[in-house]
């Protein structure tokens, strides 16, 4: 599972909240299986490479087939080896926020 | 609270765990009051434009103080009269996601 | 001449083509006089931290002021001591290319 | 042609120049044939989404393969029936700008 990415999707040119849009994306998500968790600014999963980018496909082409412009936002933690990042990366953070106290 | 902003920032060129770094912005964004949710891939903050940009340039420069190379990707959403938008953009997605079932 | 800021800047939820609203920005950065260019996916913007950011904030400013929601994403590469990076950081990649091949 | 996708990716936790990295992800861009442009802050690369996401997939392996950490930022814009964007969305920003002044 050494992928983390995180992706934000919606479409352009749409009025009102875009929630609508990004629920479909999560529920695509959330088949998949995979790892994931739900922020302010987009979702993350966690996986391998090709799991998470057949997850990132998926939510593309569900948004994309009855939209004019779709805009996206990707960005990947790849990291060799390591295991259940998704927790790990904040508790890594916390634990040295607070030892430096 | 109009705006939703998610830091990524860390140091290029080092070796090891990224997370003192991560600590250290971590503490600057608690330490200004904002609102914030930290996540696996960078932390939202909460609050008025002029007051999230500010918390942003002290994150930014308590890295670059003592570093070669920084890297930082900001993305924000900026809504006129959103409040308590770190809880309720994920609140209206889950919404959407249940009542879509 | 430290900082290289990609920005990207739009409003969400308006019809039709975004370069309106992208000249805006646009303008504003021509008129600080700080090295830039122009891409398909967003503006680079060098200068002194200070300087790339307070641009960054009057296009922030002027595409707000009258919307209802703007969407904006800033990728920042710090160097300490860099000189004409919007150059150099291309010229640097096709000379590796080209010494590659 | 209705895919712009700006890839950004490089290794974490290696010190010195990028510019390696980013020449051998700009090598497997030149080698699909698809139309790109190198910037200071990534590159952006037109096509339909599958050959797009294809030498992002490509570029993606080409950097693991021999490092520890990957960091990949990727910005799609996808606009059905497009033609020529990585010219045409420039140009059309130039045009507003000109006609503006």
């Amino acid at each position: 599972m050494s992928v983390i990415a995180e992706l934000s999707i919606f479409p352009l040119g749409v009025q009102g909240s875009l929630a609508p849009y990004v629920a479909k994306a999560v529920h695509l998500i959330r088949e998949s299986g995979l790892p994931h968790h739900l922020g302010p600014m987009g979702t993350c999963v966690e996986g391998e490479w090709d799991e998470v980018m057949a997850v990132v496909d998926q939510c593309f082409k569900a948004l994309a087939v009855d939209q004019e412009r779709v805009y996206m936002t990707l960005k990947v933690d790849w990291r060799a080896g390591r295991e259940n990042g998704l927790h790990s990366k904040t508790a890594s953070v916390e634990s040295q926020f607070w030892s430096a106290r």
